[in-house]
């Protein structure tokens, strides 16, 4: 069976300013593999309204599933719902589950559930919710797509909730051998190699360690038996 | 005078997996931002010819810049030169200039410049070479497309040599105010103000710090007078 597809949508100027680094996609990424989804593409895209629908279409439309984070907060910069709706072509409304999770909440901290804190529950028509055990606003689906936030331990507890709900494949494994010599040196056996072996993917990543250049060799598949034979012989080469 | 823009493109199916965190795009853009060229939106796709060349079309033809990193070794997974010709549709040929540099190096550390590492002189017809002070390998620069490498040493080094030759805007200058309420509580007035300084960008960046919810409220522009103005205003507000 083939794994399904995925793709990160990362809404945010401030990882485009370079003041905040994305570690959602890292996150994302990591929990897509081990469920046997396959992170195919992810993209960073600025907070503007037509930036994010344009996103939203291309991605939804070519992969299983689409995963955005951020830009669902009370402040004026936070378009990530509206804009979904749009993409959707869908109405979006103040909407009474997600106004009670947030006034329950807002009376139990004292704090008033203001008209900002009350965008946090604009959902579009249709969709279902992603529960927030952190800080409550909610996530939500619409189609393919699962919109969370961007604050990292929130978009974590969200991915834990949402994860769960959708089909998996065959986990995506892999195994990695260090080598001390340069990609040029392993490039022709290597390649030799990944031919024999069509069904996994070999890819070789150089590093520099103080000075001296070596490659880490990996052998990603979802068959655990051809990547032990893979790595048998990869150690007999390069060993 | 606008600001230019651009897009990164980061090649690579060990970011996709979650095996490598990217570095090179956050680094990218605080070079950018310095410049004053935008960073408008950032791409990580697979080692995959179709993929990349969907995106080099796409983003350069959107975007004043693209910068891509990763793909340029010497192994089978490396395919970006061949794509960047193909996205171009222009031939791709071992190029005598980068022959020549390649040979001298292997030559001076006594290893063998084999056809693997012969590959890393295919260069695309009309493109410019980027000078790697790290491993010589060189990078390219073809129309708006700058090629460079993953490894973010090399990458960084290509990255400050091609980003003087090119046109550059004000600097894209930000200032930052943290206060130690939530969104919700700021979101209002600091709507109101950005709606009075429509010549500057307002952002706020919730963060979650030993259980307790604050914001930083960033301002950007490229008038340093009036970010400062709008400083002040904001300190009125919040502190």
């Amino acid at each position: 069976m083939a794994n399904p597809t995925a793709a990160m949508l990362v809404i945010g100027d401030e990882i485009l300013s370079g003041r905040t680094r994305d570690s959602n996609t890292n996150f994302l990424a990591g929990e897509l593999t081990r469920h046997g989804i396959r992170l195919m593409e992810a993209r960073v895209v600025s907070d503007e309204m037509e930036a994010i629908i344009a996103a939203v279409r291309a991605l939804s439309t070519r992969f299983d599933h689409v995963f955005t984070s951020g830009g669902i907060g009370p402040t004026h910069d936070d378009i990530t719902a509206d804009a979904i709706a749009a993409a959707f072509e869908t109405p979006i409304t103040h909407r009474a589950d997600a106004m009670a999770l947030l006034q329950a909440h807002y009376d139990r901290s004292g704090m008033e559930f203001n008209a900002a804190r009350q965008r946090m529950a604009r959902i579009p028509d249709g969709a279902i919710l992603i529960d927030n055990p952190i800080s409550t606003a909610p996530g939500f689906c619409i189609g393919n797509v699962h919109v969370m936030a961007g604050v990292p331990r929130v978009f974590e507890a969200m991915v834990a909730s949402v994860l769960p709900t959708l089909t998996g494949g065959d986990p995506l494994l892999s195994q990695s051998l260090r080598v001390d010599r340069g990609e040029g040196d392993v490039a022709t056996p290597f390649a030799a190699l990944a031919a024999e072996f069509p069904d996994l993917t070999m890819g070789s990543y150089p590093f520099n360690q103080n000075g001296a250049f070596g490659t880490n060799l990996v052998v990603r598949g979802t068959d655990p038996a051809r990547i032990d034979a893979a790595m048998v012989r990869l150690a007999g080469l390069f060993a």
